[in-house]
């Protein structure tokens, strides 16, 4: 699948992967969560070619997950997260959660991420339904409409699971 | 940063995108999520050159998101998701989220998931706190110690955020 097809596709998580569909860019955002803006910073975290980061930070602006700040010296300026930025801190919390139960070793150093308020981890991150129970992949099912239309006139897609059922 | 890097690094976002850090390995366990099982059904999916779809799959089988099962007639073989692959669901239902929220205009199609026994879509994901307060990218800190250490023990890792703070 080509970018330009991704950007247009039908399914949300082929258009996000078209904003943030590659290794650096999840770094990137990680570490904006974590409070970088500046260019230098990310490249001394990050370690990424100069032309390659700032080809991303481009991107990431262009598409509306950073806007440019300029900083009060008029010297630099910051790379600063929009709602749509902030708001993939969702995405990077249910990453984190899957590396840190499946991917140490019990006496490996991992970095964890702590509510500052009470210094305890937060919740295990689920799907879940209107009633609160943990749906997994068998429990759902895909269905398209328009973002406004009633789920209710929605049309099935077809999947593997669904002709299974 | 290197890939031997990534998977040694103590950030769990490292070491997961060191394991799932491109667009096509995340359009492959979509699918699987809803069932596709064949390569020759992946391929048709996802529409990319084979040698790549070839190592992706190698590559996930290596490092133990899916297994291979033999086919009941012999003559082909399965990817199927190990558990450590179906974790991976709330990953993808975050970024699913966060694409349908800011990535499509009110009149395109897109697709969407239904609760199989109700027909509603899931709750919005969020990171909670143990008392169930949402937390923002500005609510949490950053701390390292082992996986099996108390929390109580974790040292605090530099971060502007904390710097601010």
């Amino acid at each position: 699948m080509k970018r330009r097809e991704l950007v247009n596709s039908a399914c949300p998580i082929d258009r996000s992967l078209s904003e943030v569909g590659d290794t650096w860019t999840f770094q990137i955002l990680r570490d904006a969560m974590h409070g970088v803006t500046r260019f230098t910073d990310f490249n001394k975290r990050i370690g990424l070619a100069t032309n390659v980061l700032t080809a991303r930070l481009q991107k990431l602006v262009a598409v509306g997950i950073f806007e440019i700040h300029e900083s009060a010296l008029g010297n630099s300026h910051e790379y600063v997260l929009t709602e749509k930025g902030r708001d993939f801190h969702t995405v990077l919390a249910a990453l984190r959660q899957w590396g840190q139960k499946h991917l140490f070793d019990d006496d490996e150093p991992m970095n964890r991420v702590i509510d500052a308020r009470t210094g305890q981890p937060p919740r295990q991150m689920s799907l879940t339904a209107e009633d609160g129970r943990e749906l997994s992949p068998d429990d759902i099912l895909v269905v398209q409409s328009r973002a406004t239309d009633p789920i209710e006139t929605a049309v099935p897609i077809d999947t593997p699971r669904r002709r299974k059922v």
